[in-house]
């Protein structure tokens, strides 16, 4: 029943921050850029065994969204020539909860540093949770995505190797 | 630097929630679990184009941990016989920020309503975000997981075959 749940403001606090070179407003070709995740001091031996996946998730909290409206229905990358979708049908950083996730290459751990590869977001981002990504339940198989997806990715890889 | 983001805290609300037939404390095989995700009318046209996703990303808010405390180092399913690791190698729901995110088959979607298969959440869960499950990001080859998580999940089967 929709009443049974209750309808109050849920809290978070960052557990750590991005560092990198990109700023925000910069572009990036994110998949090769390479990141550290600080965590806090407090939080740093909640790392200990991460070391053993080679890929993990990274929560974080969209803090500079170029807009704050989150409109319900979006052009993917703001491009006229995509089809109008849910919000929620993209990964948008314009959304409802400022709440992103990235699967990224772990490639060292030292102490409460983490050393990542592929996280798309700008240095100082608050990070929320790390989770280890595992062969069960995020290793997908026979996934169908849109065909406007398929064309916005190689017309990107274009643009990208050109 | 770690000064240059500020500490504050973050706030959230519910787009919606889980119903489904798993009461808090229940056991259940998730993999099985058919739920709704009933999202508030509000964000309904949120999830225009969603249909075309074969998977989606559920974000979710723990609300009903058995414990409110979040230890930093865990037994993987309170199993003694597995390691003591850090809580981010893990996906223990005792974490310091409650979120989980859950890949599921996304089976239908009849207006403000998703019928999910998979999804590891109770009854009347709020659901804080809802992402399509991507092929390129998500989906990740050559995968590495630990030995002691190997070990659990035929242990799992086992009993889950019994």
């Amino acid at each position: 029943m929709i009443e049974s749940y209750p309808s109050k403001v849920l809290q978070l606090q960052p557990i750590g921050h991005v560092q990198n070179q990109v700023q925000p407003g910069q572009d990036a070709i994110w998949e090769r850029i390479d990141s550290r995740i600080v965590i806090d001091e407090e939080w740093a031996d909640g790392l200990d065994g991460l070391e053993e996946f080679s890929h993990v998730i990274v929560i974080f909290w969209l803090d500079r969204p170029q807009d704050r409206e989150s409109p319900l229905k979006v052009h993917p990358e703001a491009r006229r020539d995509m089809p109008l979708v849910g919000v929620f049908a993209t990964r948008s950083p314009q959304r409802p909860n400022p709440l992103a996730l990235t699967t990224v290459k772990l490639l060292a751990r030292e102490g409460n540093v983490l050393h990542v590869r592929g996280l798309d977001a700008f240095d100082a981002t608050p990070v929320l949770d790390i989770k280890p990504y595992l062969t069960r339940g995020d290793q997908r198989t026979r996934v169908r995505v849109p065909k406007w997806l398929l064309r916005l990715w190689e017309e990107q890889d274009r643009d990208t190797n050109r």
